[in-house]
Parts: C-alpha cells; sequence; structure tokens
C-alpha cells in the first residue's frame, strides 16, 4: 500500500509518499510546492492542483492522509487555509484515492509517541523512522508524518470500517421489521 | 466581454453566464451544480471543479465574478465555505480567467439598488434585467447578480487598476533618484 500525505497551505504545501512492504514503511519521496506571493489566488490555487497533479502521477499511490483542522482557529485563517484544503482535496478526489483525515495529535503520537510534540522533534523521528540522508523542509516533513501515520494504522482501521458498516447495513436491513 | 459569476457552496454551487453588448448585459447561460450528499468530501470538490470546467468550456468566459467572504462568521463554517471556493478558484485559476472578488453588498446594489435586498430581490431583478422566461434557482441567481454587477463595471474598472500600477511604476522610478 503507497500512501500520499499532504500538508496543506496556501504559501506552502508539503507532500511525501512512503510505502508499506510487509511491516516496514519506506520512503518514496517527498517534496514542497511553492506558490509566487504575487500571483492572484486563484492561479496560485491552479499551482498546487498542477504540482500535486505531477507527484500522484509520477508515484502513483493508492490513498491519501491529510491532517483534520483544528477548527477553533480564527475565522479569517480557517478560510485561507480552507481554500487551499478545498484546492488539494478536489485533485485527491479527481484521482479517486481515498482520503483519510487524520488528527495532529495522532500524527505526532504515531510519529514520535507524544501528541504534544514540537515540529522539530517530527522532522528528526520522520528521518530515524525513514533512514532519510538529509533532513526534509518541515511542510514535507509534516506531510510524510501524516503518510507514516495512516501506513501505522496499516489494514485493521479499513477493516474497523467495514465491520462497522456492515453492522449498520444489518441494523438497517432488521429495522422495518421493528417497525411494523 | 463574457463573464461568469459563480456563487460557491459546498452542497450547491450556482453559475451565470452573461455578456455585454455595448451598453447591454445580455444572458448566455446558468445552472447549478449538485453533489450527492453521500459521497466523501474530495469527490464532491472534485465533481464541482469537473461540471465547473465543462460550463466553462462550454461558455468560454473571458472573466469571472466572486463573492468576497465576509469572514466573521464562525471557524468552522469559513473552513467548510473555503474549501468550496478553493477548488472553485483553482478551476478558474487553471483557465487562466481573471476573477474579481466582489462583496455581497455591492453586488444586492448594482442589481436592485440596495445594498441589504434579500435574496428573492435579488432574484427577481435578474429575472427583470436578463428578461429570462424563467426564475432561476436562488444559487444561479446569485451567481448571475456577481456576473451582472462585474459587467456593469464594464472596462471603466479596469482602466482604473491600469491608471493605480502605472502610478506605482511611475513612483518606484522615482525614488531612487530620491534616495540617492
Amino acid at each position: 500500500m503507497r500512501i500520499l500525505g499532504v500538508d496543506p497551505g496556501s504559501n506552502i504545501t508539503g507532500y511525501g509518499v512512503v510505502e508499506r512492504v510487509d511491516s516496514c514503511i519506506v520512503h518514496v519521496a517527498h517534496g514542497t510546492i511553492r506558490t509566487p506571493a504575487g500571483q492572484p489566488l486563484a492561479r496560485r490555487l491552479a499551482m498546487i492542483q498542477c504540482q500535486l497533479r505531477e507527484a500522484i502521477e509520477a508515484h502513483r499511490p493508492d490513498r491519501a492522509a491529510v491532517e483534520s483542522v483544528f477548527v477553533s482557529r480564527n475565522a479569517a485563517s480557517a478560510l485561507v487555509l480552507g481554500q487551499a484544503r478545498g484546492a488539494i482535496l478536489a485533485t485527491l478526489g479527481s484521482h479517486e484515492l481515498p482520503v483519510d483525515e487524520l488528527a495532529a495529535r495522532q500524527i505526532k503520537k504515531a510519529v514520535t509517541g507524544a501528541g504534544a510534540a514540537d515540529k522539530v522533534q517530527v522532522q528528526t523521528m520522520v528521518v530515524r523512522l525513514l533512514g532519510l540522508s538529509q533532513v526534509p523542509a518541515q511542510d514535507a516533513a509534516d506531510a510524510l508524518a501524516a503518510a507514516i501515520c495512516r501506513a501505522q494504522m496499516g489494514r485493521l482501521a479499513e477493516l474497523d470500517v467495514r465491520v462497522r458498516s456492515r453492522t449498520r447495513r444489518r441494523r438497517r436491513l432488521v429495522r422495518p421489521g421493528r417497525t411494523s
């Protein structure tokens, strides 16, 4: 299973691809997408989509992981982040990639063992876990961390969803009998 | 000049195309993009992009107009709206359409004469101004209203920007002489 992690941002978007091979998580690629500040927003969002599309076509992931947003931030910054996220999610959706939204604490805990770890600790542990020879940029490290977290969840998480949806389906089938 | 107005929404996105022919504003097309509620967000955003792309390719606008967001709304709804906006703006940007963000009051005033007009008044005036035989859906009417507002601004608004940027360029040319 090959996973693409994305760390959305309107100025810098990080991405990282890892592959789960049996019990190992192997580094495939990572990078950052920077957009020129002087350009109009619509052009910058189109550039993010274009470069993310290139990364998807180059590395062919099976699914994607994106950090979920802590919505108690202020409305203006939620809008700005939302716009970058929207462009990114649409690109993932157009490639029919299943997308997992993971909480920041969950990602940090998976990578460093501590949900309150800082950015540098995440960066350091990403280098160690993937055996990288160079330290990736912070946004790319965050994207790799999201991908590692999803890879660690492995097939168990998918099984869980399947079991739950089967239970729900069964309940739905039972309900009409009860009410009639 | 042919203008595409868009009213972004994660459930329903409205669009409308008008053309300015001399002093007249002529209706070209309008419609709504609905996404199935059960689908994942990434797929729904990809569907919005796909259908908006089809509308752009069918009607070939020269520029676009989108309502600017009143950011004092709560952060959660700003994020949701931001995501739909991001997908839409990226599509406009990838078609290299210049995008004008217009305030809601400005759009309402241009169409009804009152900045505090309600949705029904906007809908009624859009029908009247464009001589439509049927009342468009509310989101399509809002999108047509944004396009009408931009069309009324006509070439004057562009001239204004050009004059301002020329003045700035002149200032920039003068400044080194002053400081040296």
